[in-house]
């Protein structure tokens, strides 16, 4: 499935299962760019993490301003896409970051859970053996329930040429953690690569369109993303809380309310998922209903 | 499914995912009875194990036996019936035991991964709310591929009063932690509880006739069990591994070579799983020919 040796990779019960084994297998600080997914502060423990918080509305933040944010760091964490923002570095900066880090021994954590959603001429993966070979500082993650559309069948990858951390991590996770479902699922992905890049690019579409359609919503302020799912300020005095109560009860659609998100202390913010056009529409015709 | 309160029970991915989580969250010597299933000590760490090896032939022991080994301990698991042996206490033994160690503020870890499988006079549980609250020292385990047949989509509970305990496990174990088809496992089971019941009554009488026909095989000495398979001492000059790989090439039937266990040091010993009379009959019939 990924071009990478079988000693390289572990297969987790979720990214999830990985994330936790990882951050008890690693010592030192760890560098967190906020807002963030939760598991990751929440299984690194609150005294080991150190907080980047982008000092922008748009929450977005460059390669040189991680490098400094890195110093003294045991290792730095980037989700790409990033989770809640949508915020996209593309390969060569990666590369870049990864390569600066390594000479200054901080580990890389490179999370590419949504990263199969990026526009199809940016797209790639460092699930590669030739990039794990060529920088051992680098750790990547991906979940495999985002980008396939199968969170209940539970299975995430882990991929380090680094094989004393790969086996701590390994030691770490539970036997037999993977059911069978998953392991099937991994036997025959293969067969439909075509299938999954065509819905990939359909992905990419459909967000471009979406991204202009929201824009127009009056009281939203919709961030760029690269992912399936827009990052949005609430502006005009309604609330991110109201907005998702009101989506849910009166229209049975559930938006995300970013409220209590570190980071988020300053603005009303929602994220919401890119669907299909009919869903999306629906999305955008009761956005328009609700104010 | 089981008679207790949602907050006293915790799911994991398997047993295996909560046995690694409880033995993070309790501290002190833990006594293991040998032979055993190798997960205990495996997550308990080699320090803190206690090794209880019973000095007969036959892997008895006695709850006298236990209430001595316990003292200094602060728990003691107990594999009921044992794995490998099939050892069995009953309901009465296992609650003097239980309240015993209580008494002596001793936690008593109590695996009933196989108790379906008992004589269906003598089959119980203690994954009910009455004895949890009785015995605050209770920690019941069960693995529900065990008894199920279920092994490929992983679930395993674990229960006790002790919310503090409970909470400190369930803080070890990954979150979404349950893949979905294990979760509709657990919505539709109780509605084949008769059926089930049949099929433990099933297992129950071809557990009886299995034990005869081994019996008569003259290289083999077939220990009594309570469990789904029988623990065989492999006598008459004729070892565990050879008769493990002999098997397997010729028949393609795979038994347990307990071979490097803890505990086997004195004798050549195998596993065979109690299945249904035709593939029963025909391990028989190999056996008779291999020899």
């Amino acid at each position: 499935m990924f071009d990478c040796e079988p000693s390289e990779v572990l297969v987790g019960n979720g990214a999830a299962e990985l994330i936790k084994g990882l951050f008890v297998a690693l010592e030192g600080d760890v560098g967190i760019i906020y807002p963030t997914f939760n598991e990751y502060p929440e299984r690194i423990g609150e005294h080991r993490v150190k907080r980047f918080i982008p000092k922008n509305k748009d929450f977005t933040y460059t390669i040189e301003e991680l490098k400094e944010f890195s110093e003294g760091l045991g290792a730095l964490v980037l989700i790409n896409p990033d989770n809640p923002s949508g915020h996209f570095f593309k390969k060569e900066e990666v590369l870049e970051l990864v390569e600066y880090l390594g000479e200054r021994d901080i580990r890389f954590i490179f999370d590419e859970s949504f990263i199969d959603f990026a526009n199809r001429d940016e797209v790639y993966t460092l699930l590669i053996s030739k990039y794990l070979q060529r920088y051992k500082n680098l750790i990547v993650i991906k979940s495999i329930s985002k980008s396939y559309g199968v969170p209940g069948i539970r299975l995430g990858v882990l991929a380090s040429s680094d094989m004393d951390l790969v086996n701590k991590v390994r030691k770490e996770v539970s036997i037999w953690n993977i059911n069978s479902f998953g392991e099937h699922f991994l036997q025959i992905i293969s067969k439909y690569k075509k299938d999954y890049n065509k819905a990939c690019d359909l992905i990419n579409d459909e967000r471009n369109r979406f991204f202009h359609e929201l824009s127009k919503i009056s009281f939203l302020r919709v961030l760029p993303s690269r992912a399936n799912y827009f990052l949005c300020e609430v502006t005009a005095g309604y609330t991110a809380t109201k907005l998702t109560e009101e989506l849910l009860n009166k229209y049975n659609i559930l938006i995300k309310d970013c409220t209590g998100k570190i980071g988020f202390e300053n603005g009303e913010y929602i994220r919401v998922a890119v669907r299909n056009k009919e869903d999306n529409n629906f999305l955008v015709e009761k956005l328009r209903e609700v104010y």
